[in-house]
């Protein structure tokens, strides 16, 4: 459990490389899935990555979290931006967390600045594409083989 | 599937004609699914009428349109103030959308003012009661039959 | 009279079809008064077109349907955002009012999301064009049928 | 022409005693002329009492006043909320200014909290209904009172 | 007690006609009593005329006035902007309250445009100096003999 | 089912007592449950405790307890200040409304000083941990035995 | 005086019974004061009940309970909107506070929402009317034992 | 036509020199107009100076420009700060727009710092007084000369 | 009288030195008194040093220095922040004012950011504790020895 | 030196014509600089013609320009929007100020409305590229002639 | 150097005396420099001087002093508003810091009331002219001393 | 130079590792240098390393960058959050821009929240210390191949 880390993708990403590749690229969750999952195995940790389009489950991912990981990875999608919720989750988790985003939500509409997750997470990464999750693996390992040590 | 139009209501819709009939009136969601699809049969169309209290099963039945109707029209109920996920849903959709509400929510609370739907819309359709979602198919058929030629 | 409407069109709208025609479409205010009429014809209803880019005027004529028409269709062009006399015309008119744009006005500016018109409406209908004034009539035969009645 | 005192009304004022009775009253604009007119007569002055729903007509008579009135009373109804013009023509008359309001307007709709008449006015009374109207007839009499001395 | 009417005068208008005259005048606060009073007896009326610097004291003088006054009327002074306390005891007094200002509030700094005493005021008379207060008792003893029949 | 009262809690309610003790205290849901259950009990009444992270599940429950229950308790957590289709759902009900919080929401972040649910409630309870609930059973059974006589 | 708790009561509260009742009740501040002394006596506490128009006073008894009462019940009506310095007065004491509020603040102007009594407030009782005293004897009878041992 | 501009003056602005001279000067908006004129013919073009109190008119001669001039000169005075429909017709033009203002209206009250005329300009010139006419038509004639060629 | 200087001390400030000691020191009143009297002494001055918790009485105390002091030092309290009564006393008062604050208010609350007794005042000072209040002396002697020449 | 005038660049204009040119067009700072100087010339008067990135430099220029230079011209570039140092400069330097804008700032990003040039300047020209720069060595030399006569 | 305390102007500071005199006195910056200097040698210290109209400067000066001085005066001018860096690099130094200005900032443009410099300050002393760098140079040498004993 | 990337530090970054360890660490800047460089290094990039205080001196960095870096990793320190001078340099730079903050900024003061930076950059990495300039070196060499191929 030390080794694994959890990655949360939230609601229309499973529509990843087919919706508005214009913002998002042509890359499918399924590709991003891969890159972080070797990178989490080249850094020798677990990636439970998973997606779903529903806030109360992506609650529940984040508690169980308590138990099963020993690290967040999260890209919460538009509940980024209304989920209190969420918020509250991965504040109760107690284990670090790195927000990623897809695309550069500074630059797009004024209600997609604002996040509820940066206050719960370590650190942030936007706008770096599928490469994003493979440096958050990469974040995430540092920080947890300081926490260890 | 051309001719297939999804219908998709939010929450609280299901309690159609008990819920405060000052406001909403005394028909209820079967009476508004009666007419809607009697109106598209009408118009050749058929009509794939739906509720969910649910906001990620809303997001998931905007994101299958792509695959099985040729247009939307929702009425997202408080979801339409709140939901970046549905605006998410539709802009990624690629299918014409017309927004419906039964009463005119620019005479209510100014929280009911601003929809995150009216963006992916191509109109919008409020204050006539069921008779809006009538409307709505006329004008979803013309829009398709513009698109089609 | 209890069979004529009004169709009160405001500020610019004759320029239509020459105007912008990436937002407004190619069709012109004679275009949309025969679609307008023809509708109302076949509704049993006289339509009363007008248009003025003078808003005293368009004051006068909402006034004036107190006497001489059964209900009013609306599109104040750009007085919809910055007209309080036109609301309290038609607050004090009595009559079902329905606003009409041809744009959807919510995706535009944000000086055009608020409209003085509303509050005073029974229903809104944006962004379907010309239709829009066609849906708008039979949104208020039906309206008138029902007071009627 | 020291005299005479300029009384104007703006837009919808022509429709009270029928308009919204629940706000305005039943008296009729007839009726307050007849009482400002009563009024003016019995403290030596002479009133010139007019309405008009166009905003540049009324900024025209307010120009006008400059060579015919001694002091201007006005009810700019809805204008009164949107209406920099008649501030700027209020402003360069250089004669007394009163502001009538019939109803008590810091009582209703924020957007009728704000004035752009009252910058230019000496004294506002609003909420007391033709009876204002009386009032500030005396009021200005004191003022051009204080002025000829 | 129904011909007695409640004067009422805030903080710092004890000091009237020897503080800032440029905005105040130079008339003291006992000549707008005698003026009131005179006023008041012309018409019938009995005038209770106060001052204190004490928002408890004010609010305890509304409040005895539901026994002892047939109406109220009150130039707040600065506690006008401030009270939520004044506010109360008026809309509690079920008394007709009309609101004087010796200056034209809505002329100076923007934190004197909101009134408290506003929204449970009759009518507003402002900007008028000692004349307002003057034809705050003609208002008033209009408004009771209106009551009365 | 005029005995039975439902008693709703929100998203991460079911963590209590191992998530942020400083500012939830220790006590656990089930502390909680049997605190309201016992209270319930004493006053006669049942009480239906239940908890969810899902926002459509809530709404749903609370759709319910229009034939279930005689009146409902909600704690919703994160969905106090986000879910406008939980105040929906509430407004529809027709039951009375005891909104609780285990802390006092206007001591932390300022998004959490604006509920939703509160038009939608009778009363609010908060910052007195699980005592909250009990006192708010307390007041509940004073409501109802109000409404039955 | 560990058994003695201080109740006190804001501006307007001694009109209660008399006072817009469709928002108050009928209910009586001596009927409150009975209560809230029987609820204080069954939970072996002495209460202090105490109401003032005046600010000054309001603080000056809040200072004084920090030699006389083991805590703070308050109501502070209107200045509960206004006034710093009971907040600061509050926050001097260093007793628990409970702040009550008969009508549910959260539902009436927006001027009522905020409270700068409740960031010195353990708990925060309202909309319950007179129960509501009721209530917060029980809660600090609890704070208090808590403290006690 | 290709020559011909039309120079646009709104309301008061025929009250130019005579009206507030320490904010305007004492030039007349016939010495504006010779002095524009003049220009205008030294650059081989014809100036159809106009004004007009008339938000309708205005939008109007706006209209016509379409058909008759090469470009537009416009110091739309309040309507500036307050007018959509100015806007729309300017932008429906089509024709090169350069904005003046006699005074630095940044420099005046804050709600004379936002136009709806800029917008739709080229350019902007103010604060210069009558010769930001003169330059005006020079900046016109510059802009047109690289239009031909 | 010209050697005279009032020392006004607003609500809560004879808690001083009880009182969150964290913010305000150990110092209590009359260690600060002490100190400002002998520093006030030293200058050649008089200091008559006082303090209340009510607003009316500050004000009152103002409103005789008009009469009794060459000039007033001030730290309002709590009252700093919301009275406007204050305000006017002091722009009433005519005499140079100085204000104090024991700890810097500019790092607090926000709503403590804000001054009503700053655009009254001189000078400011703020955050240097009971040393304040000695420079303030310092500072109040050179202004009158410079208004005595 | 009365010949003299300064026209000071700010930060990035040492890329004109590089930099975005759909923006600033293809003209070079040396083209500008061009233009300037010859129009200066034919007005008699000698351009000292500058640019620097520093903030602290354009303070020192302005500085200088009391002694050096009869009127200055100014693109402040980026700083117009932030920096109130060269505001406090402009406004100290007593000399005629003319602000310049290559492009039309009002029609860009809303952080670029509001300059803190505007209110020490005479006037403003914008939109109107290189033009703009020999326009305001127009409007300088009518400001000067005028003071020197 | 424990005796010697820097003391930093920031810009146009340099230009005292000469500039805008109604606002800020007929003293140049040397002389404030001068009494500055005589009140450190009075209470022990050595008092370093500096004006710069750079940010960077400022910014680098405020470092140093972390090695060379026991504490800052710091009169930002302009920077106060705007300098995020000034501020970082006061927090940096861990120095006590007194703020200087020598108008009130408070009575002056809005933009003017917020200091970024506050939040890192000891006190702030502000609208007492030169005299208030005495006075901070007082206030400085006794927070030294505390800080030594 | 395809191969150099141009690394920019801003104000008081020189200080990291002795300025406000909790926020910021013990790391030196000459660390982070190091490990940027040697990262650079690893993927056959150059890494030119600078930190300047002044804001025009970074200005001129970014200019440069157009002809002799490949890509800007930037860390603007406090004046991301003021400089419209960097916004506008890194918008003409044309070249990849990757924003990194050694803290979480969106953890901190709301001025921190915005970026001025963020909508020139393709990429922000934040949160995440010495660790996040690593980062953004691999993510810069990703872009830079792409771009490349």
């Amino acid at each position: 459990m030390p080794n694994a880390i959890l990655v949360i993708n939230g609601p229309n990403l499973n529509l990843l490389g087919t919706r508005e590749p214009e913002i998002y690229g042509r890359t499918t969750l399924d590709d991003v899935k891969a890159a972080t999952t070797a990178q989490a195995k080249a850094r020798g940790l677990a990636a439970d990555f998973r997606q779903s389009n529903d806030e109360g489950e992506l609650v529940e991912w984040i508690q169980d979290a308590r138990a099963s990981a020993a690290g967040i990875i999260i890209n919460a999608g538009a509940y980024t931006h209304t989920s209190v919720a969420i918020l509250d989750a991965l504040q109760a988790c107690g284990k670090p967390v790195i927000e990623v985003h897809l695309s550069n939500i500074y630059k797009r509409e004024s209600f997609r600045h604002h996040s509820y997750v940066s206050p719960a997470a370590t650190g942030v990464i936007c706008g770096l594409g599928a490469q994003g999750y493979v440096l958050a693996v990469d974040a995430m390992a540092d920080l947890l083989s300081k926490v260890k040590t």
